[in-house]
């Protein structure tokens, strides 16, 4: 499947949506284990969705229409939010996704891309030359991949309560992945 | 994380808003693409969630109840709803998932469970002696997972479209560990 930023638009929309409906009001047992040591949990992830909305992929998508390959993009801490959310409740940093995401959608349609944009390059500090297009396309599946997380996060809690349904439950043997 | 009752509920009673923020709406493009041969579309993992919906859970609940170990469940085909499902739309499917969820839970409550009950035994067909607490578990971390199969399934139509970053994107990796 190409990256159509129409459709990329339609699924960042969702999220915030789908990420409340999830977790607002949930209990902490659910929300604040994580899988172990240096891991995150869905708390944790919520605060890191935060800080890339504010500081990493409209920056990033200036920085390639503005400097394209000549800049590379700034470093991005992936936990650099922990410690400021760590007194804050879930449900507030739900809010501030919700009207983060709004915000940097404005912020993308105001850029009024054009499929030339979308092929602009930057340069990543380590992956090397990256399309405007791949990043927007990461920017959702980025998304994905922290919902994907949370489920495995959430289901790892019950792996002894569901006994010997665990062989089944393909969720339950997922390990990350992460690169 | 011992299963708890309430917790398990407070989940369950969640997922249909979840699964209809993601999807409703959404292009074709993500909702009906699987991952190969095989394999299911977000659209028909909603048909499994009905079909198990109206004859896995509640029904297997009763069956402890009623019959103890004396009866082993019937067998529940996984693809049940496919063929029914074919000419519906998603939107459909969303909304009777999201009713038959709510006569489900209707229905659990009114079984009225003590923690006595969720000690009683069931016989699964292959897995053997199960526990009715272990259902209900499962029932939870059975959503759990298809949410995680469902972010993963959306996430691969997007590996070309990601380019370099897919190292660094885990769901790109996952292999959904079915067993």
């Amino acid at each position: 499947m190409k990256h159509v930023l129409d459709e990329t638009v339609t699924l960042l929309t969702r999220t915030p949506e789908v990420l409340n409906a999830l977790l607002r009001g949930l209990p902490e047992s659910w929300t604040m284990s994580n899988e172990g040591e240096g891991t995150w949990s869905p708390f944790e992830v919520v605060a890191h969705l935060i800080h890339a909305e504010r500081d990493n992929w409209i920056a990033r998508a200036r920085t390639i229409l503005d400097h394209g390959e000549s800049r590379p993009f700034a470093p991005f801490d992936r936990e650099g939010n922990f410690e400021q959310s760590r007194f804050r409740s879930l449900e507030e940093l739900l809010d501030e996704f919700a009207q983060a995401r709004v915000e940097s959608l404005q912020q993308l349609s105001a850029m009024s891309l054009l499929p030339p944009d979308l092929e602009k390059k930057g340069k990543h500090p380590s992956l090397g030359a990256v399309t405007l297009s791949e990043l927007l396309s990461t920017w959702a599946a980025h998304d994905l991949t922290h919902m994907h997380q949370i489920s495995r996060v959430m289901a790892v809690q019950y792996r002894q309560a569901v006994g010997p349904w665990s062989k089944f439950l393909g969720v339950m043997y997922c390990t990350g992945h992460s690169g």
